[in-house]
């Protein structure tokens, strides 16, 4: 899609009109030395809270740049309550699956350890930085919230009321997708996605019997993690989420 | 998944009863130096035509290995006619790309060149070992077959009778995914997914004239690529393909 804005930045701090924000040491190298950018020059900023909006590069040093919020572009609009529960994979395909997720809508990141989890440690703030990446190339309003690192066990002992949790069961013994998908509508919803080696047996038992778990197939093939959770986001927002419409047309 | 067999490989040759098989340096490096299997020990053998075979390695050099296929484990069954057309990536990405696309079922990977590709050629033989080696860990029955790129007009021009081709419009102005692949029921179907840049204006122009095109719609977050080529797969699978079942039992 040609985009208005090419650049877009997340930031932390409040967006409002005229009130200057200063973007730290990175984003201000980025603007400087990757895109070139100089003073006079537009970005469009988001935080999560106050919407998209156009702003002005003001000055630009080797330490910071501070840029000012000109007009609202798009108010903040709701996004999708889904979350993405899962044990950690290896090397780049943790940093893809961030990628992913964000684009495809995921509004919180749940790393969890299970019980043949081989990943011992899990980096909270390159999850972040991936899923920030992502947020602002795909023109979300929002970044994810990454959750630190928890034992599947813990996260389950804590489940909150009312939020289903999509357990990709890849024994083939769970409902296919779009039938248990399209059966009862929750307020909120979250996809589990278990190791590379698969969950244990017993921790398939424990999942089968808790009464917000609805298990799903995704086909006859054998799906690594990290295809089996993007395709059953994909399949979530086609049939619960918010691909059901089209894509509203904001650029007037 | 525990699987009967971790070991699975993918033989050009034929598979029969008692019918030696020679593998090539490749795999008998693979087995020997990797996996570190000796004469006596078990794989799994497909071809794409005789189904699944369970086989004795009989002998392992340096240069090939033997194998004996002692009986058959599943028979060849139909898979999903469903090609993948898509404008060649960059570096990991179109490795990440034919690796999710077989997993998800892609009988075809047909790249091609279109307006904006930045991409000037295609390793048609690296886009098949990774389809490879995702087919032998995904438990398909058959490897996709990888076409040579072409240009995109000349494979509009020589488009099959009776084909569907699913154009993910990045623009939006498709139609929501799940309502238009509920439609109509064809006989074989293909994704198309633009490059990273996009379609641009005549490209889509074009497109959605073509009586076998659909337009569809994922979304409202801007996808890359290889996002939106993995998100259709997986939502025709859900929809319209495989995934409707659960999966067959053939452990028996």
């Amino acid at each position: 899609m040609a985009r208005l804005y090419q650049t877009r930045l997340h930031t932390g701090e409040s967006l409002a009109e005229g009130v200057a924000v200063t973007l730290p040491k990175t984003q201000a190298h980025y603007l400087r030395s990757v895109l070139r950018l100089g003073p006079g020059d537009k970005v469009a900023l988001f935080n999560g809270r106050d919407g998209e909006w156009l702003a002005e590069l003001s000055s630009l040093g080797k330490s910071e740049a501070t840029v000012v919020p000109l007009r609202q572009l798009r108010p903040q609009s709701p996004e999708p309550d889904l979350w993405l529960v899962f044990a950690p994979l290896k090397h780049a395909r943790i940093d893809y699956l961030a990628e992913k997720a964000t684009e495809l809508g995921v509004s919180v990141l749940c790393p969890v350890f299970t019980q043949r989890t081989i990943v011992s440690r899990v980096n909270e703030e390159r999850l972040l930085a991936n899923a920030i990446e992502a947020a602002e190339q795909s023109e979300r309003l929002s970044v994810p919230i990454v959750q630190p690192v928890r034992k599947l066990e813990t996260v389950l002992a804590d489940w909150p009321e009312g939020r289903r949790l999509i357990v990709c069961d890849e024994t083939g013994s769970g409902r296919p997708v779009a039938e248990a998908l399209a059966d009862n509508v929750v307020s909120g919803n979250a996809v589990l996605i278990g190791p590379e080696g698969g969950f244990t047996e017993t921790e398939l038992d424990g999942l089968r019997k808790l009464p917000f778990v609805t298990a799903v197939s995704l086909g006859p093939r054998v799906l690594r993690a990290d295809t089996a959770a993007l395709a059953a986001l994909a399949c979530f927002q086609t049939i619960s989420g918010d691909w059901r419409q089209g894509r509203p047309d904001y650029r007037g």
